[in-house]
């Protein structure tokens, strides 16, 4: 491969609330190019997520809405079924609230990233992604939709108008169809840096990612999810970051590439 | 008084919250020309908050942020002592949450009118009526802010470069030197609304409230509070409405005025 | 039939929050013998509950703890995934508070009901059905539970060493099995006060209600819900109470029946 | 000295909330004889509350209910004020949630540490200590109350009938007349362990401490307050509790001492 080729990385931040921290923002901040910034209904208070943004800016990285269903003590990780109302309600609000607080800071929410259990739904549950791209398109048709790569939910969002970014998993175990090894079966989950950090070099520079059988599967995409929730998973992005860079690819958000 | 004048009257909608109602919105979106739209911290869920934005722009009706202290259980009327950091990440966060909800039913926010506890702090306080200042300006510093008549507030956001509308409060009684009597006070509510129209009619064309004490007192006011929990509340507004009318005076936003 | 018989009604009270309100506590206390009382998951703020525990005190009706999701929003009606260790650690606590404020009233908490989508999800669904037998065998094995009549749940806790009562609906139609119409089939909500109370005359006194299908079914309760939400709710149970006692049939609590 | 002596050491635990983790708790464990357990509304879910009153079941550590405000976002540090009614449902509520759990976990709650905000407000605000006091006698009065020492508080539950301790804080500073010194205050908060060390264990055995003017002041207490909130903190308790030892000061619940 001769061409310089460009990725983008992705991180959730701002998930502190109140006294209670979470996350190791300041590290990540320095080795993603999209900051998914926690809109308070899962994570993140106010005051928490203007930091964020703050510091997100000072960087000159992109600003996304990671946005989940209402449930804090469960960290939007648990699945509920709100109503159309409702959720399209929940994702407007969300998105208003982080959009209020970046043009405080000076700067402005480029796209949305559904977070945990609404993100992992809207994949396949077409009446609660239809809610999701109803409101997006309804508070700000220019968003970019974040969404698991091969998944019906990037279709069905391009169909209604959006532009949509699909979304790989640097730590995580593929099938030979593209999707997700669940993660309750083994080896779900990659542990090793190294591993990680060729896979995911190979995905981006050849399209291509090692399924969990051994054969190798074709996955479209153009951002890739690194975690920041341990001192672990700060070195394995670290470690993505480098062998990216030694490889001459450049780490940009998905936004740019659009412009 | 030979011209022909116009007032704005204001009242606080959207208050219901999940499966609970509150107030008589439908009746009192046809009475006034803004509407206080809570904001998700005192009251108002997202569902709720979009069906009053929609009800409010079908209307005409002037939108603005009725935003409060973070305290569900009290109705935003209990005092808080919140830090500048987060008094301004909680104002600038629930603007920004009906921003987008506004966006979505195709209008916009164009006015604070802060709620409870939180209004009567500012009035005075001049530490947290900075944060709240501060706040709307950093988000956007067209937005208008309604505040107490008299109170020291007015001056200090006018310096601070905001659009200031002062208020009056139709059911309540005022001091010789144009506050509001307390609460606690015998006679600080008004009941008779036969009474409260003809002095808002007279604040409105003579600028003159006659004083618990008898004395008449001048007040500046651009809008007058209206109430609508209650049956009889709405009775009170209808017969204001309907005595201004009969005055000759007109019922409009002072955003208008102000274009 | 020649004996005095009697029955439990039930209702769900102490559903208003904070400033929000919610059905007609005041009328229901005089026509159940057990207030299901709301224990601030889904709905009821601490001032509330104790307001109605010490009302069902005086008029000597039993109370029992209507415990649910922590949905405030959703109202306890969504359906959410808790962990088993989430959700016993939920219905311990939510039990805990209310067995406090019933002990500050000088009464006690002799039963529990599980409300809205925890209710119907505990009906069939083993794992949830076993987290609530669980907690509710931990922190006190005398309660006795409230379930749908003719659902797994009623064998599976009673196995457990529970002491299960069984419930019918006065205003929901039953299949030919005894299980409830869907909410979404034609004809599954009664709405004429006379025919509901025939039914569960009926239901008490011979132990057969009739089915959608017109056929007759025979289904085991030892308790009726009466709802009392809207003054039409409050007019249904108190025609219901009416015709039991034109009957000759008593209405009183399980519990008493029990010791 | 002669005697052998003996104190009490009193830590918060339990406030983790959902995902976010807080404190050393299984290193204070090891270090306290009695455990202020966070009750859910300033901090603490249920689920990490019935770990954490098993934990200190497991030691033999007394377990407290440490109650606050309703504000989750605010940790309980912030001040509201609320009705005499909100405040004592909001108390007994909290106490009742922990004893069902600690009922579920085979112990039981033997005192009431009121936290943060609540704890100072009610140490000189007389109405609002009352609502405290009444709520613990209404739920059980054999409570005992844990209470700042020297303040108003003290005199005011033992004249109302509870038993109340008296508790001093390790790594802070007292005034002349032993009160705090206010955090504001340079000098106000100890950091060196060896220190602190010393001054408890001087406190324990002769009743005194050094204040911040050099002069002796003697201060009553039964129990003492040390932080895990930090690996520092945790040193600092540690430090403490190894001094105690060497100078053969046992560490014991100050309700072993009472029973």
């Amino acid at each position: 491969m001769a061409n310089v080729r460009v990725i983008d990385l992705n991180s959730d931040l701002g998930e502190s609330f109140g006294p209670w921290s979470m996350g190791e923002d300041a590290a990540m901040l320095d080795l993603v190019s999209s900051a998914n910034v926690a809109c308070g209904f899962h994570a993140g208070d106010p005051a928490g997520i203007l930091r964020t943004v703050r510091a997100a800016k000072e960087r000159g990285i992109a600003i996304g809405a990671h946005l989940g269903y209402r449930d804090l003590v469960g960290f939007g990780r648990r699945n509920i079924d709100p109503t159309s109302e409702e959720l399209i309600g929940d994702v407007i609000y969300q998105i208003g609230a982080l959009k209020g607080l970046a043009a405080a800071a000076g700067t402005k929410v480029t796209y949305v990233k559904p977070h945990g259990a609404l993100y992992n739904t809207i994949a396949a549950d077409r009446r609660q992604a239809a809610d999701v791209i109803n409101a997006i398109r309804a508070v700000d048709p220019d968003l970019i939709l974040v969404a698991l790569s091969g998944s019906p939910i990037v279709a069905q969002a391009r169909n209604a108008g959006l532009t949509v970014v699909a979304e790989a998993f640097a730590d995580r175990a593929y099938t030979p169809s593209g999707a997700l090894v669940s993660r309750r079966e083994p080896g779900a989950v990659l542990h090793d840096p190294e591993l990680v950090a060729e896979r995911m070099l190979r995905l981006v520079t050849e399209g291509t990612v090692e399924a969990i059988d051994g054969s190798m599967t074709r996955i479209d995409v153009q951002t890739i999810c690194v975690h920041g929730d341990s001192p672990g998973a700060v070195s394995m992005a670290r470690r993505l970051r480098e062998r990216l860079k030694e490889a001459g690819v450049g780490v940009a958000s998905f936004v740019q590439a659009k412009a």
